[in-house]
């Protein structure tokens, strides 16, 4: 079926770019630029399709020194109608009731979406889209001016990217080759070293699942590792190292490792349902699990200590003693303003509802895990129970919260700890 | 996995109105308003998807005549945030930039959208707004002030259903029940009697395909019923009753009905699509097919003679030589102003570049023919090579592409015609 | 890929039906009979999966008529080969070893076995093999002659239709209309009316389930339909009308319909299985189920009273107190020798591990009811637990599972009851 | 659904073994022999599937030390019944008719056929057989009394993989790992070397199909794979090698590798078919392919010369004039008697209506290529119009196809040559 409409596509955009007297492939950025004024002048959707298709493949023909021409032109050329938005103004200011703001919001709107929503419906167009965004990204730093296509992009993705429209799906061996080779390619937090090491990660006694989005069903969005395992797990190594074990006798499930797959839908929020979803799935198929919580990184830890902490520094560099520490690395994970925490993943989890629940020293041995946290690792519980109640107090109190164990940990007088660590230093 | 997240917002809605003290069953109208404006006080989503979960399922418990109530209060409390937009109408006519423009499309954006959008999130989300719009649709005569809320759903499901986003499956006997159940509810054009006509319309040389939307699988949104056989089908009688010809021998694919099946979906157009995307595919599978051609009736042709066409209704109303009179036909069809042709099915198809090919007298002997066109139907022929033209030419000059054969007949003398044939009645 | 190889099929039958001078439409049964030596007669395979699908399209071209005359061929001309078969007696009665004996077995094979496998292996081989044993059935009585081709084919099918390869499916409505259709048109316990009726047997608070082929995924085997209610029923009546209810609240499962789907299968037993493979099911899906019960028909009865208890019969006739008669009808359900009951139901169920749990009067109000059991019908138990125990019982010492129940119903003096039941008759 | 089953045969499986007073881990050879007597003895099924299940677990326990005395039991205690049988011969000479004849072919029948089609009825009954089978063919070679056994399972087998059970699938990037991973293993013609080499095998010049069985979906039975070329390939290196080149151009599709994927399935054959379903397939996929070819080995072209050659073989140890020795080559292939011919792949291709197209000389540089063949490899042509004549006039008349080229080669004065070629050696 795909195939005829592709076919059909390829037929009405030659017909319609011999018309327009242009060319579709190796298009130089000029005439794609005219192909996208095409997309939006078109008054009915007999060739608007099809030119559609014209221009997405035609992005794909840009060369990467384009980009930024053709991303200044989207800002140039494609903002929103000035006169139409003044006039939209005038008329809201008058009426001052929902439709003429109505219709201030239509006029406000750029064109740029219009054409992004005509690419949405080509063939590709959504992947397409995504990959524009990400060429976008790098481009933003220096390119602040480009940031409203950044905006329109956001806007669009949130609404086709609506939660309603995510699938989760397990992934295991039985998964198509086509899938599995892209975990191991975005697999950032502890990486996959081949089609062997992925297969452990899919073992038994290993689940993982991701969201994906019915028009790309080969493009995992985001996806969680987990691992069954008895007892909280306090250090990665063994999680990824050792052999499968009956998962019978598993009473927790980790949460060892969350990643985001799709450069240009960052900032497109999947992740706090995506670990409420599993558990929820968990909870009805293993019913001998007790606790849900994450194995997790600090990865801001060594920046704090470098620029709020650096009298402690030395403690973390030198110590052996590192259970001692703990208490520091607990002030760290809590510390920000309100539900604005320091750590990004601590702000996560913790805005999503987790409980802080246990800090684990020399959890992470490999070299970015001593790099940027000294090896400490921690533990986010998920009850589901309490996710509502400690999110709500989060938000309106700042309150974190905080297992029995981390209660006792902060009421240690680090100072005094700190300085007789110091002797020892 | 469905059933996972399920019970999963059970649990967590169940929690969250407990907090809310709130219920969510048998809801009187104004603990939904609460309900809504909690949705959106949430600053997380910790409770927001468990929270727009409650508002759907509430929204299903709201008695029919809470529905005014309800809509009214859309307009009343969730309109755009007057003060924001206004900061922002004077912040862009300072800075009259892209970025302060896009800042003034979203604070111009009510907050009935975001509602939505969180609704959309949670399970039967997006049905219940295509019902929602539904139920709006039939206040919007007399309650015109609710208009507001029809463009903000319109604005949102021309999003969610991008072309992109639906997909084309051809229905058969090998259909879920689930859905062929729905053709028969939703056939309005030619009637379904029940399964055995509805088995007749899947038989061998008939097809049916149908968009759905991946979210809402069972519910297709529109359908095409096509005829495969030899030579342009004349009367519609024939290809309702005949029983299955092998269709080997078939060279025209005749398009009967065509049918949207979501009255919540009125104005987000797929019909113009559906039908270049099933000849494309048509054209794959069945290469001796030579001919694509619609059999539609003339929904507007009595209702033109009573206003415009006077002197001739005695004529349609007595004459037996219907032939006689296509060419009064023909000028119905093409009457009206540019591309805004008066007969909405012509409109349709015309606008879509299709040419008009044929007229057929005592084409359609049922009540309702009788009734709106006087047994008069029509062939509307889909060359694919020929659309964008077809289209382009009518966009832009208001000329409308016609047979040979309607050609002929238009040069036809029609008043002498009538006069000739006001002797004979 | 199924067109692939009957394109395929085609193209070489075709050649080889040129080869032998043979046409495949419209075949007479010499011909039939001359392409059925042909394909055992080959040598290799290059063309008998070509001639086996032209024996198979050619049988279904065969009037009915002709059916005899084929069947008699099948005896005449594709016995066992008598000379081969002397040969391997000897050599056997000589040698007395396991490879002679296996040579004997082979040699004792008639050449019909291997002209049904070849067949089975073309296009729609195994839909017509079961249609020629059907056919084949009705002229068994008349003709015992034609047994042994009955034999090969159960054989046959006994292997292929190997419990190992039946796939036990849920059926509902979102399963495709073509299987649908076939349970209306195969349900011969309790008739369904046509789709509204089916629609209500397969609402929430119904289940069905049935035994597929993956070779003919559009044929159910057999079927179960069970109806979750509170407390075991005791009359059909109410299951077949009641208007659905909420599933929540059943605590019992009630299989009230067993249908075999394919006469040309009979003797190749599935029922059994399926019982307890959707007690099993159901025990997971619904753990509040408590107990699992049929409510069954007893087709003997009246047999059984115009054979051997025409002295109760006049009370089965005339009596209003039906309950006073169960003690006749438990003891007709136990009767039989050993495991090898009576009634064809009891024997069933009973010998399939259940108990003889109760007894019920007036349950059945349907004619047809009424003229075989006269009203009554009985709930055999399944418990898991029990079956292997109950099973083992019966078949090494006869005896039979009953509930106390019916334990109590038999201790009472039937004769004594009879008479006085006669008194007032 | 088949958790259901799993979790009803394990209750039931466990209360027959309290009966029975067996345990099924980690079982002895004698229980397991016990437990195949109690299989057979159960009159019914309440338990026997079960016991099945229990024998198909019991036997994957099993030391690999205790197969031969297992198989032995087999032949001891599950031979035919002898009394029973010597009945049925005396039954047989008396009648002579087909249905003593059928009741001797089943009293001929070993138990053991009877204990496998119970064990084939229990999850993971198949596999087990197969891989029974597999372990036994390791010990006939010493153990010659144990071909009875494999008799009985070839039976079987050829009965359940009959073709009409098979299902061609198309193996390609999105298929799941588990089964990609088997195709690595099975790979025994050109080895391939690990994930990234099975990728170019199915890029998109490339093409793989396998045959499946419906109850074992993750296990190929045996795979083919074929290359889209220009022109008839020459040498294997470039087909493993090249980069994928885009597959509009290809006119030739070659088969170069084909491999049986289940060493328990040795004897019973998908290989003929599956190439012409092949060819079928890709003609109606691929219109622009005009021939279909293989690419093959010549396994026993230097066991030939060193049996019957010896004369030639320095010719082919030293010879740089390999074209020269096309002659001997084709001699050697199209040696043998009647369609028996000696090398294994010629006779499978010419024996399946290929036809001898065409020689290659330094076609296979790979050790085992050298070692096996010199490095010549071999083209057989597949014209499905010439597959039926073929291999008629091979089976009847021994005479086999071959092109205008080869017959060219034939005529040359082979022995002429030789001489001429020693005197340059």
């Amino acid at each position: 079926m795909p195939t005829g409409i592709k076919q059909w596509i390829q037929q009405v955009t030659d017909r319609a770019l011999e018309i327009l007297d242009l060319k579709s492939d190796g298009i130089p950025l000029d005439d794609l630029i005219a192909l996208c004024h095409a997309v939006l002048s078109r008054r009915g959707e007999a060739t608007g399709l099809a030119l559609a298709g014209s221009v997405v493949s035609a992005w794909h023909g840009l060369k990467q020194s384009d980009h930024l021409g053709f991303f200044q032109s989207l800002i140039d050329e494609f903002g929103p109608d000035q006169t139409r938005l003044s006039q939209a103004i005038a008329h809201y200011q008058e009426a001052l009731d929902d439709a003429s703001a109505m219709s201030l919001h239509q006029s406000a709107e750029s064109q740029r979406q219009e054409l992004f929503r005509r690419m949405n419906a080509a063939p590709d167009g959504l992947e397409t889209l995504i990959l524009m965004r990400e060429a976008l990204r790098k481009l933003l730093r220096d390119h602040p001016e480009l940031r409203p296509i950044d905006q329109d992009l956001v806007h669009l993705f949130t609404s086709w990217f609506n939660k309603g429209f995510l699938k989760l799906e397990r992934i295991n061996w039985q998964t198509p080759a086509a899938v599995l080779e892209k975990l191991i390619q975005y697999e950032s937090v502890h990486e996959i070293q081949g089609w062997d090491d992925l297969r452990r990660r899919l073992a038994e006694d290993r689940l993982c699942f991701a969201y994906f989005h019915p028009v790309i069903p080969d493009e995992p969005l985001i996806f969680v590792e987990v691992a069954l395992v008895q007892g909280m797990a306090d250090a990665i190594g063994p999680l990824l190292d050792t052999p499968p074990a009956p998962p019978v006798s598993a009473d927790t499930a980790v949460f060892y490792s969350i990643n985001n797959c799709q450069p240009g839908l960052a900032g497109v929020s999947f992740g706090n349902l995506l670990i409420k979803q599993v558990v929820s799935v968990l909870q009805a198929e293993h019913p001998k699990l007790k606790s849900f919580a994450t194995l997790s990184p600090i990865p801001g830890l060594r920046r704090w200590l470098d620029t709020e902490g650096l009298e402690f520094l030395p403690l973390f560099e030198a110590s052996i003693h590192h259970d001692e520490l703990k208490p520091l690395v607990a002030k760290y994970l809590m510390s920000g303003q309100g539900a604005k925490l320091k750590d990004p993943v601590a702000r996560f989890h913790l805005g999503n509802g987790a409980t802080l629940e246990r800090i684990n020293a020399n959890a992470d041995l490999s070299f970015r895990g001593q790099k940027e946290s000294f090896g400490f690792m921690v533990n986010y519980l998920y009850e589901l129970d309490d996710i509502v109640s400690n999110h709500e107090r989060l938000m309106e109190t700042g309150q974190i919260a905080t297992s029995k164990e981390i209660q006792q940990l902060l009421k240690k007088n680090i100072k005094h700890k700190v300085k007789e660590l110091s002797y020892d230093a």
